[in-house]
């Protein structure tokens, strides 16, 4: 184990699933943090969808973890820096209210946009709503998703995650969506530039194992799997991702980086 | 084109697209359908779901179109068959009033079924189905899908099909759907025997080039595609699949064969 987390120079870490659990912090969750923070350059990397930056920081101020807004990285925080690099898209966003705000610089279009943007609308998904987008992309919409996620964990079941109805989209329009995301290598990216860290000095700490532990092996960072929220040891076995560590806690990972 | 039809001693045709759009039969299509039925054994092979194989041909009979409720093999049909091979499942049937009727053979769950049959439901898909059905796969259901088509036409205009969801639940729950109308083997295999061929005397026209083009040549069956129906230039082009041939219409055929 020791030789698991040599070298560890900084630390992306998942929040919903990781130090909470449906607005309830896990056991332990405020002192790990104030800890970790104090031996490490910590970013805070989350696929929520459903608050803008601002209300997710809020949300955790309300829970009392100490996480500023500053070491938050945001999904919907990364669909607007692609966005900018495109040529002033006007976009049809499927986003929660709050979140459409992040993206107020871009013109909306209901009828023939440059993009669509997937993120969470919640229970809101329909068949006229999967239509319309259907043909928007063909028409030549450009597909972007924030996230690709199975699942995600409420009321102690799983419930379906956007990443159906994204990969339902693009099985039909036969287009691929840009992931914006975890687990996209733009986002790991964006979150090792903010560490100022390679990727061999960085662990990223998650309970899904596609989107944290896969995504982040994928860039050469270590991925440890702690199974608290979502996690679920059928999946997890399932999958053909292999974490470098599984943990009963993230609250476990303070003893052994010490 | 005298080779690429050499040996035709059987004929497999799709009904919606190839002899009518939108219930209007294309011109040439009651004459078409009586001379190759005159000449060859033929099989009408659907993939359509909102009807009952009885309404179906009900629906034909009203377009004046000379098909036999015997000469359809429609995909509920196949799911029956299918259905018939496992023990005693019982089932959440997502499909239109009148084709549960099909299935009324089965006993029918909405908990916690051993199979959910995914058909069509027409504009009722939406977030509160999806996640039900996901939970139902999670807690071991097998998922059955009449077919997974990507879009249909209606009003001149590409629709999205039940492909999509059928894809998005996979994607989440990590099951794979056995498909039991076109393109399957098993669907196929059914017409073929019922027009007492092999596969190397028979012909299979449409216009959907993955289900009807692709599913057939998967079977050594040549697959003709026709230009009406949803036939669009750009998803044929863009398509892998090469069909042995494409005519504008399936009128041209009696022709080509005589």
């Amino acid at each position: 184990m020791a030789d698991t987390l040599a070298n560890v120079k900084g630390i992306l870490l998942d929040i919903n699933g990781v130090f909470h659990v449906d607005n309830q912090p896990i056991d332990g969750a405020v002192e790990t943090i104030a800890r970790l923070k104090a031996k490490f350059p910590c970013r805070f990397v989350t696929n929520t969808t459903t608050k803008s930056r601002r209300e997710l920081y809020q949300s955790l101020v309300e829970m009392e973890l100490p996480i500023n807004e500053s070491e938050i990285i945001s999904a919907p925080y990364a669909a607007v820096l692609y966005l900018r690099q495109l040529n002033n898209p006007s976009c049809y966003l499927l986003l929660s209210e709050s979140v459409k705000g992040d993206f107020a610089e871009f013109e909306q279009s209901d009828t023939n946009p440059d993009v669509v943007v997937v993120g969470d609308i919640g229970d809101r998904w329909n068949y006229e709503i999967m239509n319309r987008v259907f043909k928007m992309l063909n028409n030549g919409a450009e597909l972007v998703a924030l996230h690709k996620g199975k699942y995600w964990q409420a009321e102690g079941d799983l419930q379906l995650d956007i990443g159906a109805f994204v990969t339902g989209l693009e099985y039909a329009s036969g287009k691929t969506a840009t992931i914006v995301g975890k687990p996209s290598d733009s986002f790991f990216q964006l979150a090792l530039n903010e560490l100022e860290l390679p990727a061999e000095n960085a662990i990223m700490v998650g309970d899904d194992i596609d989107s944290d532990v896969g995504g982040a092996q994928q860039q050469g960072i270590r991925g440890i799997l702690v199974k608290t929220g979502k996690y679920r040891q059928e999946l997890a076995k399932a999958s053909e991702i292999e974490p470098d560590l599984v943990l009963d806690s993230v609250t476990d990972l303070v003893e052994i980086l010490e």
